[in-house]
């Protein structure tokens, strides 16, 4: 089998991308707290169950993977919403960009964000019990950036 | 924050999904092997960490997302490829459609298919070690379509 142990991330993924796809979490001993909120990237979320991928269109171009901790997959399974303090949610997110080997696949490209909500309804009573964090190589965006997170996630 | 426990994942990958999406995996309990490899769905497959999501255009027209056990996970993270003996990796798949309240998104639709790649070279020696399984609401499909696997899979 010709470059067999990659031919299967080849057909889904594609190669050439560094599966296990690195997020663009940067140092996990350098955990610099959002401003507004002081959401952190929690530890291990990598780990995390899958709980679905999505695609963004222009101007973005992006593949992303929602992540969720125990605490929000086991309330979304069990139809337990809202979601209880303690969930976390993780949004990754990678430049999508076109597959070499399949004209009609596309891949993860570079990691650009990762992008985490979580509930405490007591910390955050003001947007909905939710607190955000936006990352780009481990280091959160600034305020301004941040002061748009709750008029988005509370649109829908 | 109006429908707060959603909003999320409205943003993150639409409404109107069964988000910790469900895979088209069927009954736990009817494991049935794909013709040829032998391949059943392996338990517990949906909480194994991810490896990368993915997009396929036309025709299928899919998001797809690849998890790994902790053999795949730790070999790729590890750099120890090819990948060994014991290796799982399941594909996800889902309808790619349009995401209801966001013109860019794109969100997870019916799940399609369930695809596992084996990693046993005692067993699937002429198959670059690699038994193969695709999966329809939990069963396998035919020969005729198993038999295409090793080709693709080889081709990159």
């Amino acid at each position: 089998m010709k470059a067999g142990h990659l031919a299967f991330l080849a057909v889904a993924v594609g190669s050439g991308i560094a599966a296990v796809a690195a997020a663009a979490d940067g140092d996990a001993d350098e955990r610099i707290a959002s401003p507004i909120y002081g959401v952190t990237i929690p530890e291990g979320y990598r780990q995390w169950e899958l709980i679905a991928p999505a695609q963004e269109g222009e101007p973005l171009n992006e593949l992303r993977a929602v992540l969720g901790n125990a605490i929000a997959v086991n309330a979304y399974r069990d139809g337990k919403l809202p979601f209880p303090d303690g969930t976390i949610l993780t949004k990754l997110a990678w430049k999508h960009v076109q597959s070499p080997e399949f004209e009609s696949a596309s891949i993860p490209g570079a990691a650009t964000t990762v992008q985490i909500m979580v509930k405490d309804s007591k910390k955050y009573p003001s947007t909905g019990g939710w607190g955000f964090g936006r990352f780009v190589n481990g280091k959160p965006v600034d305020a301004a950036q941040h002061e748009t997170c709750f008029a988005c996630h509370e649109a829908s």
